[in-house]
Formats: C-alpha cells, structure tokens, sequence
C-alpha cells in the first residue's frame, strides 16, 4: 500500500474564491498530524545544514507553516502582514495583484541585520506576495536563503520570477492551472 | 541573573489600533527563539498527559502559536478564520465586538466528532473570539479540552467568561486595562 503523499491530502475546491479559479485547500493537510509532520519534514530537507536564524511567513496560512517550521527549527518567526495589522513601525511594500495592488509589511526591528531567513507560505502562484516579503526582509538586512512552499501553480509564473531572482525555492508539489 | 520571561519579551505599543488601546504586541516574543520556545512549552504544560487530538487557533496571531503547539503535540492544526476565507463548506458564528459584530467560521469537515482539541490564541480580551471558536468546535462535535492564551486582560472579562462557562483556560501572563 503506497502511503499518502503531500499532495494527496491537498484537496482542490472549484469556484473559489470566484469562478473559473481551482482552490487548492491545504487546510485537510494541516488538519492531518501524518500531513503536517510530512509537510514540515519535506520543507526543511533541502535545507539541512545550514544556518538559518528565523522564519519569515505570509499572512495568514504561511503563519501555520510558519510557526510549525520556526518550531521545528527552533528559531523564531517573523510576521509579514497586510497593511495596518503591525502595531509598531514598518517597512511597506506594495505588490500587483490580478487587478489592482496590495500592501504587506514588516516590523524595521522584526531581525537584526545579517540574519539568514527562510521565507514560508503555503502557496507559490504569480510569486507577487513573496517578492514583496523578501523585498522587505532584504530592507531588514537580511539575507533571505530561500523560499519554501508546500504548493506550486508553475503555469502562473512564480517560480520562474524568483529563478529569475536567483533565489533558491523549493516546493513540495505542483498543481496545474489556476 | 534572572533570564527573560514570557511578559518579559512582549512590548507594549500604545494607541493601536486606536487611542487608548494599549496593544501588547507578541511579534517580539515571536520573533525570538527562547521566547517562542518558552511560550509553546508554558503553554502546554498544564495539559501534559492529557489526550489530544488536534489543535484550533485563531486567525491570524493563533496560527503562529498554533501551528507552533501542534508541531510540539504531532497533531494536526485547524484554523478558524474570519468570514468568507474558508474554501469548502462551513459552520459560522457571530460574536460580539466593542462597535457591531463579526464572523468566524470553520471547515463542517475539518475534524472527526469526537475529536479532543486545543484551542489557541495570543489574547485573551472580552472573550467573544474565543466564545465562537468554541462553540464552532462543538458544533463539529469536538470536546475543546481547554484554551490557551499567551496574554490574559482580565479586566475585560474573557477569563470570568470562560470560567462560567467551565472551560479550562490557561494564559502565560497578565497586563492590566485594555
């Protein structure tokens, strides 16, 4: 009997959050403890080894993730949050999304400088949310050692906007289309 | 030379989200790995030996601290989110807020009935958050075998809440007023 892999306990929600897009609903992979220990497990493998002083996750499932891995690690973790939700002062970035923009921030004294961060969301689609959070932490005076992802829709470019960057990603599973 | 506590990391940033709210801002414990340790520890301990089978947490600062216990238990973890976030179908249950009310709600499938849970949160104000989140728990059928919260504000009566209603809560410290 094969055992479930990652992708298996990912489940795909039509229409959501508006039609003709196909919502892969990690939140019955992190409902399963066999899942979420999976999940953690293979985020963190290729990145054995090395130095990593805390976790950077995208609000709001990358905080799941984030919190688990940081945990896993035994470092702390860093919010990158929508607009108006850090009480302290930030750095903001503004990114595109399908129509229009949006905003994420970041506390200016989340990490000293020099700190090597690991970058975590759930989802790798345009990669809009994750070039604005290590445009953030690399204002911080961070170095961002990779992203880590537990999903990739590489048909929506992502993945190849943060090679283009040079910077290592590492997703557990692809899904097709939107 | 006494070593940090919990209180110790958490900084508190006057008028956010608006004048006279004194916000208590846990980014910093998070942020920091010994205070993310102690606090997913001291957070556990009182339910040590106790069966459980997943964890619950609030969006979005209980996803941090959930996704954080749940690694530490092997568990899985289930988010409540505000209204209209969640991909399949819901349970929803309003509760009140200082001006109107708002929404949270949870996956119908997201655990077995019978399914003994953990509920987290970083604060513990009026209650009203986590009044929901539990009564959404049991709506799935779950026993919420208690709640645990970084912060406790007693003055706004979310702990008398929880006691009357005769759920175990356990807050790593207190702030007084708002």
């Amino acid at each position: 009997m094969q055992k479930k892999t990652v992708r298996d306990y990912i489940r795909t929600i039509p229409d959501f959050p508006h039609e003709g897009i196909m919502f892969r609903d990690v939140s019955t992979l992190f409902a399963d403890a066999r899942g979420m220990r999976l999940c953690v497990d293979q985020l963190l493998a290729p990145f054995a080894g090395e130095k990593i002083d805390a976790v950077a996750g995208l609000e709001a499932r990358g905080f799941i993730l984030g919190g688990a891995v940081a945990h896993q690690l035994g470092t702390g973790f860093v919010p990158i949050r929508k607009k108006g939700k850090l009480p302290g002062p930030t750095y903001s970035q503004d990114y595109a999304l399908e129509y229009g923009q949006a905003t994420v921030e970041v506390h200016k004294d989340a990490l000293p400088a020099g700190s090597r961060v690991l970058l975590v969301d759930d989802l790798l689609a345009t990669g809009g949310t994750a070039q604005a959070g290590i445009a953030l932490l690399e204002r911080l005076g961070c170095d961002v050692i990779g992203c880590a992802f537990v999903v990739d829709l590489p048909e929506l470019g992502g993945r190849a906007l943060l090679d283009r960057m040079g910077m290592p990603v590492h997703a557990l599973c692809e899904f097709e289309g939107m």
